[in-house]
């Protein structure tokens, strides 16, 4: 699956209903963000963040450990946790395990993550070793924490009418209901100390598992050889989810490596940016060749934007800096990276290998 | 009926398909911006507007003439037309009436207006008759272009598929259709001279009449008497728009004036900071008291915003500068001023007079 990001409790520009119709599953949600506005507190009084932004569906919140080496100028990194400066106002703010756990907790969105850091890279063995016990330190205190207030989670006394209980035969009630926990393995580019924390996560137990501290700047067939590293140590039989990653062939790619889950804002930031992915390649709509050409954007794509408009009136949207076009180009990417997985996951039904899904995706590509 | 305004070929932020979910009947499209961008001739080329944007419902196009009045830095108006400074780039470009009808027979849109001069407020009443002269003299130069090119329209040529021809029996044949053109009543605020522009541009001949030249400046009784004095000299029995207006309580009362048609960005540009329209009056969203309140924005609304969303959730949209916040909230005051709308045409349909507009619309007011 793929995961579309919705940072504050929002897919920049898309309404939920028209998430809902291109079948997006699972939503992702930024803690690190939620938790400077509207604030945690907020948020679980509300009755927690899918009532909040009325989604029905899943959502996975991070643990705000990747915003917080992302985002956030000073930051200090201590054996208790991080001291950090608001990207919004300056003011400062600590996250430790526990109060990582209790912000998700309060949030409410069915997986959460394990509190991490996110190493930098590159960086000294020793450093990566370090940061890498450091992680699995706080992976301990996180499901410590977890386990013993799992049950606190806002809509178990205050579950949206459209968020009905299941069937109590075939499932648990809904008063029984918790969060999923996840950890995550780092170990910087280093094969040995991925393996090690894969090793060493699962020996900790949790619901999923996810590789992070990629996608920071290394050479993509780094970390390409990470993975495929890292995910032959973490079970089959549990989900893999992989953070920030990545193109339309990467997650085809990925997931023929054996991961299950990924997140990535490449689609809804690129859409914003007018780069617009195709199963003829990817395309920038601001270029003046697309200024009178009346075909779809995508001829292959059934969306709703690829179904009414052309790429010249695309291309004039985005040329005059319309809302609409931000609207649109998101609305196409999300449907674009929904459909590759979509495919993916037939692919595999049929029990048909990576192989073939790579040859159905680079026959696409022009 | 009230037509949304899409300024350059989209109503910002909202996708055609919700604008005809909305109930949308036409919109309103300004000659001057799509002049400038993406330019008459591409549009033409493309088969008109209607087709450029995927818009299948009615159109109308105003002239030009007001936007180079409130948006161009220097502008110089002569016997023959007027030149002006692109607000986006400073080039210099002339209007003169045959061009802008010939720019709005390109557009293709279904109602064209008239070329006028909208007099500056406040103005000596010399200058005044000076610039009501002008206009109808623009008036008749632009009747009589529209006259010899009205065949000229890109549609005849180029009909998109979802535009179909109706029954021939029942109407015209496509290729015998062309453009309504309507007259523009001016004459700043002086009750006499209005009424003598109203019946000398009634001589003239047009398929429908505008009030052009006010929500200028002026005190909103003077708006009202002017619209009054107007209305009552030009023919029941076409079209009279009231150009540029208003507030809800406004478009109600100017109904029941005998205005037929209105335009204003007032719903969609007060969407975009915040300000909604209710049945309990105006909110500003942005406010504190909003922060936690889970009800909907306005509980007698049945629009998409309404059904799903809590002004919580949109109070945290527009805090958090989401473009999600400008959608929705655009989304909703359209709905507010077409059920407006509806329920005044429903109220006429059922021979109520004026009085009882009115109170329907003081009972839902705090």
């Amino acid at each position: 699956m793929f995961m579309p990001v919705g940072t504050v409790a929002s897919v920049k520009g898309v309404p939920q209903e028209v998430l809902e119709e291109l079948g997006v599953e699972i939503l992702l949600g930024n803690t690190y963000h939620l938790y400077l506005r509207p604030g945690v507190e907020l948020i679980r009084t509300l009755g927690g963040l899918h009532r909040f932004m009325s989604w029905p569906r899943a959502i996975l919140t991070d643990s705000g450990g990747f915003q917080v080496f992302s985002l956030s100028d000073l930051r200090k990194v201590s054996e208790e946790g991080v001291t950090f400066r608001s990207h919004l106002d300056g003011s400062s703010h600590f996250f430790r395990p526990e109060s990582a756990i209790q912000a998700q907790i309060e949030i409410g969105a069915d997986i959460i993550m394990a509190f991490d850091e996110c190493t930098e890279y590159p960086a000294e063995r020793e450093r990566v070793r370090g940061s890498m016990e450091l992680t699995l330190r706080w992976a301990e205190r996180s499901k410590m924490y977890f386990e013993e207030h799992k049950g606190e989670v806002p809509w178990r006394s205050f579950r949206p009418t459209q968020l009905a209980c299941p069937d109590e035969a075939s499932g648990p009630t809904c008063s029984e209901e918790t969060q999923a926990l996840f950890g995550i393995v780092q170990g910087g580019m280093d094969l040995e100390l991925r393996k090690e924390s894969a090793e060493r996560t699962r020996g900790i137990g949790f619901a999923g598992y996810a590789i992070g501290g990629l996608s920071v700047g290394e050479p993509r067939h780094v970390t390409r050889e990470i993975v495929e590293a890292t995910v032959e140590r973490l079970p089959a039989d549990q989900p893999r989810y992989l953070m920030g990653v990545g193109t339309p062939e990467e997650i085809v790619d990925y997931t023929n490596l054996g991961i299950d889950m990924m997140d990535c804002v490449l689609p809804t930031r690129a859409a914003r940016h007018g780069l617009l992915f195709t199963s003829e390649g990817k395309i920038s709509i601001k270029q003046a060749q697309y200024a009178s050409d009346q075909a779809p954007l995508d001829p292959l794509c059934g969306c709703r934007v690829c179904r009414r408009y052309s790429r010249a009136y695309l291309r004039h949207l985005y040329a005059s800096n319309e809302i609409l076009a931000q609207v649109l180009n998101t609305i196409h990417n999300l449907s674009f990276y929904l459909d590759t997985m979509r495919a993916v996951r037939h692919s595999i039904s049929l029990g048909r290998g990576a192989r073939f899904l790579s040859e159905v995706w680079s026959r696409a590509k022009p």
